[in-house]
């Protein structure tokens, strides 16, 4: 069957479950454009700019396991590179398809516009190297072995991968001999690791699990869940990574974040003689400046090509097989735990007086549903927001490691428009919000639902506490954040709420409880120089990392 | 005399005329920022995101010859990428200095935040090399060899440099044996091409100089009109690097665009069997795709690091000591040429009709005073404005090479920035603003007073010139532009005013001029489908390129 090249690469994207494409139009894509835009299971999502376009493809592939974006070629895909980078460090495939000039045009080396003017054409894809699991440059001699081979690269490392297509290439038609199928996990065996890691549970007192991102980004949630269950070993969770185990089982302990855990988790995870890492990575953040007082050497490593326990290392096996094998071994754990405590709900008082963070967050906790989708940006929300108790159907999402802020807003369009029924709370700071501040109009634009709360505090709060408590720099302008959805052109569609008191917090949260159907914008003011307690510890954690 | 590095960093900066230092405060940054505010010379200039840091940073280097901006680790100095690119390929020498983590979380692999996670911190540095011109790694026992080398670089090939400063190197103290002295340019004899060029002059029938954007970048305005007045040959100039010469000069003819040039300057030029091309670049977009009928190989090429007539090449040589080497031509034309013809003014009725972009430009050519610094944003507004008659003392920044849509709003910082006291006009269009929007907060915080014209013509116009003129991805949020001054805190500092009529747009210049100590924001609503002349030309020839 013949088929444009622009045609079957948006198959072997539908092929793999996308549905929206995000991305900025530009004049080195706009025929390939032309491709998804007749599609009838394909909607173009217009970006205001290319990051936003890269984050809100990262929020999207969270919830549908991948996702895909569209730039033009240098300005575009350059404003890309932080999101993209994001992505990988964090593990989640966005096919980022670069719309390029024709290959005449880059074989006389012209002078064209969005290049750097002196006729090379491969700098920006070497660029992508370091922050994309693999590059293709289409061809129509290639692209029936290049697309799926960067589909199922993405895919099978969960990171995303880099598409060099010269616009005449998308045009090309090409006889399309066999449709694009999903590629199949091909298992290996690991039984002689899982034998190692059984000795040394038989022999423990006291083995635990600390968990965290890789199992969201390659949805092993339920053969990690079986593995505990089966083996009865307690778990305790990296705030990066919330939401990788079940809050709701019972051999659930809480957020283990070093020095700043709970005494009685805290305790049994560095006193542990068996520690698992499944699917974990032990960053600065999750551990308040690696105040772990377990030796890392100890711990068995169970990751993503990175299986490591004492002298054995295995940097090819992927984490599936390992999840695979963990639900092999046959152990029986024994020792007792601290479980989890779920907060009580209405632990506070609905008055007046100035709403602190303290408060806030204890509200957002009896706010929160079943089915919620919770975003935090990197700031005081996850600092607040990664000991919210969760239900075994929410999903979190931060960026603890990459930590740009800006993320979360354009990440919310992304993954409110994978699922528009879902509820999504986003949790937001004023620094963070003004640097992806016009991602709001796209929502608006979308007509999709998500309730939005501004923490308004005058100031880059996160960084006040690490540095420059009253500097000049960590100062921002005070804006009219309740203008916004007005001035984006959603003031039918938007509700805006000011919050200044737990009382007029909870008002606002059965004002949106009663209007479901609509936008919800809440400016929540509160004191400058109030913040989450966890991360007044990791402020001071960061300064004297950077001492 | 003992300094920090951060200190002594700053003051090899305050050094060669920079006065304020744009970016974002960041984790791994902010004591280096300590050292910048603390300076009775320097000033910090928060901007909302680092794209827009870049972006400012271009601008003010356009006025001030060199600028700096400081971001963070990762993040940040990804998020700055488009801008530092635009910067290299239109040659604005850009000191991009990123706070990274301490020289120890280095050598120990850390996985820390804002790296990719996997122990590497050289991947961004890498990043950074096709689009600056030198890199440094600094340490106490390199600042000051590599700082000296690195800002000599960024002015000696008008290009930008990347400092990777670990913050714990910022605060080391180093014994300052001598201050940083500006770098003295060292000239290279150039008289056999001079001779070379004298021989072609003087057996040409129809001599011409093409000139363009390295003429502003190296500054060499003046040597070039010594250089045209002694030899009295005529000028013309393209987009790209538009300000290049003097258009009041006598032997300027006018721009010069390929097939769109007025039909006696392009008859000239084409005609021409001795063209000099100085400083100038013949790009797609300033030759309407590559529409010039002389012969390329026939063409004098006289740029910087580029020297080529006939066989000879000389790819070192720079054009400073090229310039100085016209001067040296004994050599007069006598051949006549199309003078330009400024045009009269009034050349537009008033009345309440819809306003069209011809007349708008028409109105803005009689609005123009003679120090303005105009901004034109690449679109709708740039293809306009470009075929403005300047004054001599006018400064007139577009972005026709890179071509990054949203570049001229926070440029427009950076201009006004680098002179508060010179009026600044920006053109710009309703679908570049939305990309970079909330730099008016920072024009608001900052002070400043620019002119802002926003096109409102409901969405990427440029684009529809090329394909898809209709098409749903051309298409963007209607927003209501005229209160973004109030969302950004500055309803009482910026006057808003509303164009629909040449009437209402004569009656808004007549109040901009009447209040000239505010910043104003003019919403001028024109038709979807109309576009200056030049656009729809260029929209073809773009289209054409990409078949």
């Amino acid at each position: 069957m013949k088929k444009r090249i622009g045609q079957y690469l948006m198959d072997c994207i539908s092929a793999v479950g996308v549905d929206k494409v995000f991305g900025v139009p530009g004049d080195f894509n706009l025929t390939f454009l032309d491709d998804i835009i007749s599609r009838d299971d394909m909607d173009w999502v217009g970006n205001t700019n290319e990051l936003n376009a890269s984050y809100a493809a990262d929020g999207y592939a969270r919830l549908k396991g991948i996702s895909a974006m569209v730039t033009t070629f240098g300005v575009g895909e350059l404003s890309a590179v932080n999101g993209i980078a994001g992505a990988y460090a964090e593990r989640v495939p966005v096919i980022q398809i670069t719309g390029a000039p024709t290959r005449a045009v880059e074989k006389a080396g012209k002078y064209v516009h969005h290049s750097l003017g002196e006729g090379n054409f491969d700098d920006y894809r070497k660029m992508y190297e370091p922050i994309t699991t693999t590059q293709a440059y289409l061809t129509p001699e290639n692209a029936q072995s290049e697309i799926p081979r960067v589909i199922e690269a993405a895919l099978t490392e969960k990171r995303p991968v880099h598409i060099h297509l010269p616009i005449d290439v998308a045009s090309v038609e090409i006889e399309v001999d066999q449709p694009f199928e999903v590629p199949q996990h091909q298992g290996m065996d690991v039984a002689k690791y899982m034998n190692m890691i059984k000795e040394k549970l038989q022999s423990a007192d006291k083995p635990v699990i600390i968990t965290g991102h890789e199992i969201n980004s390659f949805d092993l949630h339920e053969k990690l869940e079986q593995f505990v269950n089966q083996t009865q070993i307690p778990v305790a969770q990296l705030s990066l990574g919330k939401g990788s185990f079940n809050e709701e089982n019972p051999y659930y302990m809480g957020i283990y974040d070093g020095s700043l855990a709970e005494e009685d988790i805290r305790n049994y995870v560095d006193q542990s003689d068996a520690i698992l890492n499944i699917g974990a990575k032990l960053t600065d953040s999750a551990t308040a400046g690696y105040s772990y007082q377990f030796d890392i050497d100890d711990v068995v490593m169970i990751n993503h090509r990175h299986f490591k326990m004492n002298e054995t290392k295995d940097m090819e096996v992927s984490l599936i097989d390992l999840l695979d094998g963990l639900n092999t071994i046959n152990y029986v754990n024994d020792a007792t735990f601290p479980q989890f405590q779920r907060p009580k709900e209405n632990q506070y008082d609905l008055n007046g007086d100035p709403l602190s963070q303290a408060t806030y967050f204890k509200m957002m906790q009896d706010f929160i549903k079943q089915d919620d989708v919770i975003l935090a940006e990197q700031g005081t929300s996850f600092f607040g927001a990664y000991d919210l108790a969760l239900y075994s159907d929410n999903k979190f999402i931060g960026q603890p490691l990459w930590g740009s802020i800006g993320y979360t807003l354009p990440a919310t369009l992304g993954t409110q428009m994978a699922n528009t029924q879902r509820r999504n709370l986003l949790l937001i700071g004023d620094g963070s919000l003004q640097l992806t501040v016009q991602e709001m109009s796209s929502m608006i634009r979308a007509q999709i639902k998500p309730i939005i709360f501004v923490i308004n505090n005058d100031g880059y709060t996160v960084e006040r506490k690490i540095h420059g408590e009253n500097a000049s720099y960590n100062d921002i302008k005070m804006w009219d954040y309740k203008l916004l959805p007005t001035v984006f052109g959603g003031k039918d569609e938007v509700i805006v709420h000011d919050v200044t008191t737990s009382e007029t917090l909870q008002n606002t949260f059965l004002e949106i409880e009663a209007q479901p159907d609509m936008m919800h914008l809440v400016e929540v003011k509160m004191a400058v120089h109030d913040a989450p307690h966890k991360l007044n510890a990791i402020g001071q954690a960061f300064a004297k990392q950077n001492g």
